[in-house]
């Protein structure tokens, strides 16, 4: 059986037309000689709505009846889908996750899923049966339902991709694919036509908001090649799969920014072993991720400066921690919240010499200063102020000559 | 256990405030020791709008998928009940149809419950847990959803208190009771205080909208008491029980009425016998429901004019019928919309002589004509010209000192 999961996000289910029109791409995909199977998510705005009155009813609302109550979205939508295929004369039908089942371990609101029971809708494929499944959920082991807390709809897409051992899951989106970087920031910015997971993984780690990291990498590990393009256009999307599919690597495939990020610096802070570790362990204790790090030479030998970045929302509680801490001597806490943090990915890089030099010219040339610099095997981060943002993209952009 | 059952209907739980109150009520009733089942509708206005989108997706939409559609209304309704009782403090949770299961037998939009699995309930009532059951559904063999095609979660209700053998069902509604007759058209009208199943079956068969005729009669066959209230008011509601516990009962309960007939006259008909039969037999293979019929007594032995009701949306069909049916003769037939269906209704009728002379007279008195009489033991219905319902309607309640 060549099977492909086929999954809709809220906007792409956003209203009846829109339905409409999904059924048409399912149809599609039918007619091919697909087996597809479908999950969804809940229309857009509806589980916006559905939260909205949780917080209503109570500031510390039960887990699990959120649970109960949000995954109703999806339930909605699946039936909504189905009924459309039926109508176009198609075989199909609404599979809610307790009735596969989608069984999920972990807690309420952040459950992941563990196991899909393959009988029931291996069955109903085999009948010529197109099943719509409801993304985002499941049910635990005493049969209460779960929802899945990071990756929502695309994890349980990706999952029954696995299960299913689908050829390939197209993720349907609003938007048509992956960019070398964000149009709105850049006109001239490319799409993507192939990307592997480990460059696709920096991309969204660092600020491309088409898919969760945690998908990713469950498609990553799984294998799993990934279609993500838009239910609106006709055009191709962006295929995410392994390296060794991708013929023509650039070296640099996109670039990436988020403006969500924090500088803090500790002035004149003692010059011995361990300093470190005594202020970021209570960091740590408190879930406070510290992201770039950058300690200058020590002058004197006895003092020195720390800069490090945090994410912005974790700024008061940071200051409170380092603030408090009696174990670490310094002179002056700065902290800068006007930073963009920029970064180059690709899987190129790492067998091409200069590229690090090449990026730093390009900014030089452009005078925008690096405050500090972080790298991985395929991507280069800096720090650099906030209005320089564009400016940097367009730099990096040319001189990778992306837009070719 | 002294378990009660409660049912809050779609106004009950229509807003947050709402339900807000709702976990109030329930938390009283847990207070005097009951073990609570609480049975919900979906919100007021969802299903409707579920039942567009519906419409909007499809002018045959899938049965089956429709049952999934609606049945999601009440999942949200339940887990905010929940959610509110547990920020309150006390031990609640949702449980849906398929949780429990509840199986039901029939045809999708259509079912019926068939069988309650009482022990995870019974379980969880014994561990202090309030159940907040969803209403109009359940699970076919197939362990698909199925909702409830008459009574909906009033039917879900008198259900439950069955199979726990609860002391009471109370409906709670927007209404407070069971009134004499429709307080809208007679302000003096009485709430009944209580009232037999019997007459209750009568009163909502022939106009009054507390509760559907299906569900009283569940409760009847199965001996459970009744509460008929409203969530917005303190005040008793109407109790519905059995015949044995009403001791001061009156001649008459309570005057309903209908507009929603229409009177058919097919005037010189050949009187012989089985003419009726040919006449009566292609209505009721078509699904219309004759309800009142008067026969003329024939004058000359050759003809006769017969009269009968229909409900006013059987009208035009039942026009086609007759005027396509070669197999009766008759000269000329009357349609008439114009008319309202006038009934008193009360079990002390039977062991009471003229009750009927009482109710024609009082509307002689009036000058208004009675077109169709039609009688049972417990009621006695007339057919007036419509202009005339509010005046019929205030000389029986006087003729009866309903307002004493």
């Amino acid at each position: 059986m060549k099977i492909v999961v086929l999954k809709f996000g809220g906007t792409s289910v956003g209203n009846i037309k829109r339905i409409k029109n999904v059924a048409e791409i399912i149809s599609s995909y039918s007619k091919k000689n697909y087996k597809v199977i479908v999950v969804t998510s809940a229309m857009a705005g509806v589980t916006n709505d559905l939260v909205k009155k949780s917080k209503e009813i109570s500031d510390n609302f039960s887990h699990a009846e959120y649970d109960v109550l949000v995954s109703s979205g999806e339930q909605v939508a699946c039936s909504l889908i189905a009924a459309r295929l039926i109508h176009k004369g198609l075989k199909s039908r609404s599979w809610l996750s307790w009735q596969i089942p989608i069984i999920t371990l972990g807690s309420y609101k952040n459950s992941r899923i563990n196991k899909i029971n393959k009988d029931n809708i291996l069955k109903y494929l085999k009948s010529g049966g197109i099943p719509i499944i409801t993304g985002f959920q499941g049910i635990n082991f005493e049969g209460r339902i779960t929802t899945i807390g990071r990756g929502g709809s695309d994890a349980s897409a990706i999952m029954l991709a696995k299960f299913f051992k689908a050829e390939k899951c197209v993720i349907y989106t609003d938007v048509d694919g992956v960019y070398t970087t964000d149009p709105n920031k850049l006109k001239k910015a490319k799409k993507i036509r192939i990307i592997s997971y480990e460059e696709m993984l920096e991309m969204a780690s660092l600020g491309a908001k088409v898919m969760q990291p945690v998908s990713i990498q469950d498609a990553r590990l799984n294998r799993i090649n990934i279609e993500v393009k838009s239910s609106f256009k006709k055009n191709p999307g962006t295929l995410i799969t392994k390296k060794k599919n991708i013929i023509n690597s650039k070296i640099i495939t996109g670039i990436s920014f988020t403006q969500n990020d924090a500088k803090v610096t500790l002035v004149g802070v003692k010059d011995k072993p361990g300093v470190a570790a005594m202020i970021f362990k209570p960091l740590s204790k408190n879930s406070i991720n510290v992201d770039m790090v950058v300690q200058n030479i020590s002058a004197n030998g006895k003092e020195t400066d720390l800069t490090f970045t945090i994410k912005s929302e974790d700024l008061k509680k940071t200051k409170k921690i380092i603030s408090e801490n009696k174990k670490i001597n310094f002179r002056k806490l700065i902290f800068d919240g006007n930073v963009s943090k920029i970064s180059i990915i690709g899987v190129g890089m790492v067998t091409t010499p200069g590229v690090t030099f090449r990026m730093f010219q390009a900014l030089a040339n452009k005078k925008i200063n690096i405050q500090v610099i972080s790298t991985s095997e395929i991507k280069i981060s800096v720090l650099i102020n906030k209005k320089n943002t564009s400016k940097a993209i367009t730099a990096l952009h040319n001189e990778f000559k992306l837009d070719h």
